[in-house]
């Protein structure tokens, strides 16, 4: 069983957020996450919700701007928040990181590259991470769901088609729905994959909703109006929509009228999204 | 009239959290101050609830972190969240400044020493903030409150003591109940007011409190019993309980069992505490 460090511990809304840390196997390096326990009730078990982060973030975005331990208290949901790529690789050349690439974005797939050989954030999420939770805190091991932001919501929507059963249910805020088809894709999967482009296609949402096969899964996409990426094309959530509706995937899509792609937006529907999440968890 | 400039602008909860720069009067410096709006209704006017942070804050941790807007939308009042000292004076050592005296660290008061004759937090915030914000903003005059962390605590509840009828309500977060007897408050008094400790009780709650004389004033204080520094004698709160209580001035304390100082602490009652300040604001 994995050694967990307690890094900090903070009551809040009647529960505890905290923090650990632990030597991942897959990234190779030691890892923190933020885990969200509902109450100190010592006989009780709760459904898991895994939230990916974005781009630059690590483990404490979603703990500290989003709010959402009020509404995973009130549904009583454990929440975990993992970081968002390996960090502090011995030896590795770190010269081409950036804001959008290595440190911070993981983007959530297992590198085929040898320099990046500890950046596999997908097997991370969709498997040791599971592991160490179910391993270490009350859960009830057959009900977890996975959400997340922008490179997160892509992350989330990704485990999900590639694990069908796995998760009771999927959300994204403003995700990068279509990688292989813009520049934050493109730099990340360049990098992380090389220069194959049909090995890209397994680790995009878009893609591959074309391609499940499973229990019914549903899809709730949220997305600002005012969003800048979204202008930029970096997000494409019509591309997800139109390949989701063709292969008779149902796909909830709210387009929000005035929000940007801040934790200011997120903060507004983060009730909206656990309340959506409880309904499959606590049933 | 004081010329705002916009820094930020984000829809949050139907509402904008926004940030502006104005050159302040009393400090002599540009100062920062974030402003809640709750609706974009060109038309309505709304009351003002004024927020306070505490050491090492600026304008943003009350907006990212406590998840305030929620409540303040359902309660349609405008929340302003000022910095907590001048910044980057000129000309000024700095030298012995840290996190608990000097940028940070305005300690609400209204500074006697030549030297730090820039900080005039008490007169900014019961003064000139007030009329900037009103000329500026769809505010009900008449209507307005106060509360605060810490050292906003404090600076919210001399606020309230010293200008009677000012405020409708005053509220605290694990205020600094009783600075001219804690070792925050005679480092920041002596530093800005000087060795004369007769001045010092001018800001000082426990001493105010049985000074007051006024219209009908309740104190709210709202208190985690794991805070670190109730332990370590910074805040002495019951000071100002059996201060309170010789003057016949109500107060509401209320100690919540297992939490800290942090806005983990904030976030969990912030709801309580504009639902409280919504009684007073929006009858």
């Amino acid at each position: 069983m994995a050694e967990l460090k307690e890094i900090s511990s903070n009551k809040i809304f009647g529960g505890y957020q905290k923090v650990f840390s632990h030597q991942s196997k897959e990234l190779s390096c030691s890892m923190n996450f933020a885990i969200f326990l509902p109450s100190d009730s010592a006989d009780k078990k709760f459904p898991v919700l895994y939230y990916l982060s974005g781009l630059t973030c690590n483990e404490l975005n979603m703990v500290q701007k989003s709010g959402f331990q009020q509404f995973a208290a009130k549904h009583n949901i454990i929440v975990v928040c993992p970081d968002t790529s390996p960090r502090n690789i011995e030896n590795l050349d770190t010269s081409d990181f950036n804001y959008d690439f290595g440190y911070g974005a993981g983007f959530y797939v297992d590198s085929t590259v040898e320099k990046y050989k500890n950046f596999r954030m997908y097997s991370y999420i969709s498997s040791e991470l599971i592991e160490v939770v179910n391993n270490n805190f009350p859960t009830l091991v057959d009900k977890q769901s996975i959400f997340g932001h922008s490179m997160g919501g892509h992350g989330s929507l990704i485990c999900a088609l590639k694990n069908p059963g796995l998760y009771k249910s999927v959300s994204a805020f403003a995700p990068i729905s279509n990688p292989v088809n813009c520049p934050w894709g493109n730099k990340n999967f360049t990098g992380y994959l090389g220069d194959n482009k049909d090995e890209w296609k397994a680790y995009d949402a878009t893609e591959l909703v074309g391609k499940y096969n499973g229990p019914p899964l549903e899809i709730f996409v949220d997305q600002g109006s005012e969003d800048q990426f979204l202008k930029e094309n970096q997000l494409l959530p019509n591309n997800l929509i139109d390949a989701a509706k063709k292969a008779q995937v149902p796909i909830i899509y709210k387009l929000r009228e005035g929000y940007d792609h801040s934790y200011f937006f997120i903060a507004t529907f983060m009730g909206e999204h656990i309340e959506y999440h409880a309904k499959f968890l606590n049933n």
